[in-house]
């Protein structure tokens, strides 16, 4: 294939398979994410629509609704857990805090609905593992946004097909200065009741951990890594800044560093034999990618895509995957896999050794 | 300062304090480096120049010199060991494989003689040591040619004028298919006898290494890492590709990589609390400098030096020190930290455990 058929064009869905139809969405938790990104997401989808909303009481939950039209139903927690208006949705979105993932998913497969579950999955490997088994007879996605984002794809699409020979090294990096976007000392992010171990590594470095999983085709297999926090409101977590060496199946070589008290920055870099990729800024709204081999060193200026319409990708592959009855790519098996990897990076940084998975 | 100040008279040199001198150079190793680096470095310089060459035969050392007119003697191992042509030279530049640094450091210092010593300094910490100890009585830098990289001083400038607030990640990446540039398995750089512990983390991993500690102006403190060495030609080392978590001072976490089997890439990147640097390509010809912070993202194009003119500032540099009687900052000492670095990551890499420097 030509370098340039990669791009022309840019927002092919090479995963589509059904052309239209209507996945009604519940979305528990209500935060500006759902609020700004998953909401608009589905409105602009012609595979779902957000029919139903959950929130801590029926007047934050119905106030919400009202700002949208298609929201028929609006209920607390419990409600949902009580199987409430369960004909108004047929599929859940579970972006609450990572301790609080498990009980949704719960209540979803209770009443038999599908769920696309925020990343990380849970708080911990343990906590993770219930939600694999709690799911076992729906349909769950982790929702890793970089797997459907058009950039990633065709980056992974590259290397599946040679461009950088064998890949050897990924560096990959993704930091904000949490404290100052969110200052509040007490949020969730910053609470490992919430979060589980780890601040950085777990909210941020899994997009690094996962997006190089996805782009190489390859599982992690061993981890290495250093914590350091010393700064005012992040006593509670082990790492303001994190910095890991994960080896991946083939003994590719990645270099991937974290840090919620640092600059905003995030990039993706995988070398090989003979070419190299980068994506830069990564993760949060890809648009630089570089490409080199050779001669070549070419970069081209992707469409910068919101994080609404990155969410609406993502939303729409969920859909798609339900409407066709297939298993999504990202699932409860395979979020399992990164949650293993942060709490193995979070015990490497306390003692100091190599762990494997 | 203003950011353009730093970069309007680029190739400034802040050290400089000789006008004009003439340090004259006996050249210990006669290799593409010597011939088509190290020596016209001296010829285009105003401080010094080659009057003398070394090689392993009287043939091989008058064929060379017969090409520069400068060179007045030109004379064998054996012969300089034994003090030949003492007077036709002030100073010596090492320019052999690792593991005979230390002989030529040793007689050049018997001779009263000032000594330019290739990176890194010798093979392993032990014969390391064994050379500063011979350089007790003369001067002694090791050739960091990043170091008088006005990119690199640049950068080491902005870093120290906090213009990306504390420095809390770096990236530093340096490959090249060694094999392809130089066709020959038996080569010395694949030799663990000639080359140390390490070939990839060894000759290109010392880069990023010791760059990071020059513009963070800290020092190593710790070091894990994972290696790989599978293919053919490299039965001999650990490393066919290195990665390496290095935490420097005040807790910042480097993630260092390097291979001697991969494509033709190097670049440094300096997070910070409040902005961001980044640097590529580095160490072979730097020229793109990237900055970022606040509401700035800015790029120069930097005046790209080859590498003879590289390694004019580094003879220069060099020169200078000895013309005003001062020591140059990567002395014996300071090269040791990175030997120390090295060996430890080869350690690392072998037992899985973190080593504290």
């Amino acid at each position: 294939m030509e370098l340039d058929e990669y791009f022309d064009d840019f927002l092919r869905r090479d995963w589509q398979e059904s052309e239209s139809g209507n996945v009604r969405f519940a979305m528990i938790g209500l935060g500006w994410w759902t609020r700004d990104y998953a909401i608009p997401a589905t409105k602009q989808s012609a595979l779902c629509e957000t029919t139903a909303v959950v929130s801590s009481t029926t007047e934050k939950a119905e106030d919400f609704a009202s700002d949208f039209d298609s929201i028929e139903a609006a209920m607390t927690y419990d409600e949902f857990k009580d199987g409430a208006h369960t004909d108004a949705y047929d599929a859940v979105y579970v972006g609450t805090p990572n301790s609080l993932h498990l009980e949704y998913v719960e209540a979803a497969a209770e009443h038999g609905k599908d769920v696309l579950c925020e990343k990380p999955m849970e708080a911990g490997v343990e906590r993770s593992e219930q939600v694999v088994e709690a799911a076992t007879d729906i349909t769950l996605m982790i929702a890793y946004r970089m797997q459907t984002d058009p950039a990633v794809q065709r980056i992974r699409d590259l290397v599946a097909d040679g461009f950088i020979g064998e890949p050897t090294h990924v560096h990959g990096h993704m930091s904000q200065p949490l404290l100052e976007m969110i200052p509040d000392p007490d949020q969730w992010r910053l609470d490992p009741e919430y979060a589980g171990a780890g601040a950085s590594i777990t909210d941020l470095g899994v997009y690094p951990i996962n997006t190089a999983r996805f782009v190489l085709d390859r599982e992690p297999v061993a981890v290495q890594s250093a914590m350091y926090a010393g700064s005012e409101g992040f006593e509670d977590v082990p790492d303001e800044r994190a910095a890991a060496t994960i080896v991946y199946e083939d003994d590719v070589l990645a270099s991937i560093s974290a840090s919620q008290n640092s600059y905003k920055s995030g990039f993706l870099r995988i070398t090989g034999t003979e070419g190299e990729i980068e994506l830069e800024p990564a993760f949060l709204k890809p648009s630089g990618l570089r490409l080199s081999r050779d001669g070549l060193d070419t970069t081209y200026d992707l469409p910068e895509l919101n994080q609404a319409r990155q969410m609406q990708e993502e939303f729409d592959y969920f859909s798609d995957c339900l409407l066709s009855d297939r298993s999504p790519l990202p699932d409860g098996e395979h979020g399992l896999v990164d949650m293993n990897v942060i709490e193995a990076a979070v015990e490497s940084a306390e003692t100091g050794e190599r762990v494997e998975l």
